[in-house]
């Protein structure tokens, strides 16, 4: 199935000059979805993961459903001052300013081999922080997934030594 | 299985004298997820559901595993700006002031059999404005699933008329 075909291209959002990947699209049709969600399934099942770690937001739709058909656990990474137990923070460039990331301390044991999943690989800044997220906790990043891959922006070099499993590439 | 369990209590969150509920303790255990994703699963089914209809952000997280496993169609409910396409929007009142949440036009065709989801049934004003925007479309809302109702805030009572599965009560 030709993914592709799916996305929908919007214009000018989220600012003028930017055509926007659209998902919704996708989502909203089962059999694509599904599609989606097997190709990440297969990569997961593979690597005999312990754990799915998704960011927020879009990071969640395929995230708990990986997880749960791989019989791993899920683990949400949010924006700050989201999670309530204690948790651990990084920060990451964007083109102005900074963003942060958080995620529990006790959502990944030393060891667990765990899957980095986002809908979305622009610069990888974001993908980078959640990285050391995982790191810190002791956790082992055995692979990374997105649905869209934006290969102009290059974001697949700041991911450097680690797997990259893309659905979608422009 | 008892997912009051493998739910967290965090005293003092948001704010000093809340108890907040922590999902992302049953999240992480596997076994826990899917046995509340079977009970959405099996309650979906029942209905003959074309679309799942979640609410950003946690309601994602078994939004898209319930979808799946169903062969629905997956609509994200989102905050204002999030969106790319064609949306319309409803706001509701928060003890402070009111927010926002907002649905693409074209998420939703008439007459499809809609169920929406969210993680916690609190006063339902979220789920309130949810139900109008499914409705402005077209949506038959055939049912509305929680993982948590906090149960003395009667939520239940704002949502009258619609049918409520909620897997954990307070």
């Amino acid at each position: 199935m030709d993914l592709l075909t799916v996305i929908r291209d919007v214009p000018d959002f989220p600012k003028k000059g930017i055509v926007f990947k659209d998902i919704t699209t996708l989502l909203q049709k089962p059999e694509a979805f599904n599609f989606a969600l097997n190709e990440f399934v297969q990569y997961a099942n593979a690597k005999g993961i312990e754990k799915i770690a998704a960011i927020e937001s879009r990071g969640f739709i395929f995230g708990g459903a990986i997880a749960s058909k791989i019989g791993a656990g899920f683990v949400p990474i949010r924006k700050p001052g989201k999670l309530p137990s204690k948790k651990i923070s990084e920060s990451y460039s964007l083109e102005y300013g900074t963003d942060t990331i958080e995620i529990h301390e006790d959502a990944i044991r030393s060891g667990e081999k765990v899957i980095l999943h986002d809908d979305l690989l622009a610069t990888g800044g974001t993908m980078q922080a959640a990285i050391k997220l995982i790191e810190r906790l002791g956790g082992i990043v055995t692979g990374i997934s997105f649905l869209i891959e934006l290969d102009f922006l290059k974001g697949r070099e700041l991911l450097k030594g680690y797997e990259i499993q893309s659905l979608i590439h422009y």
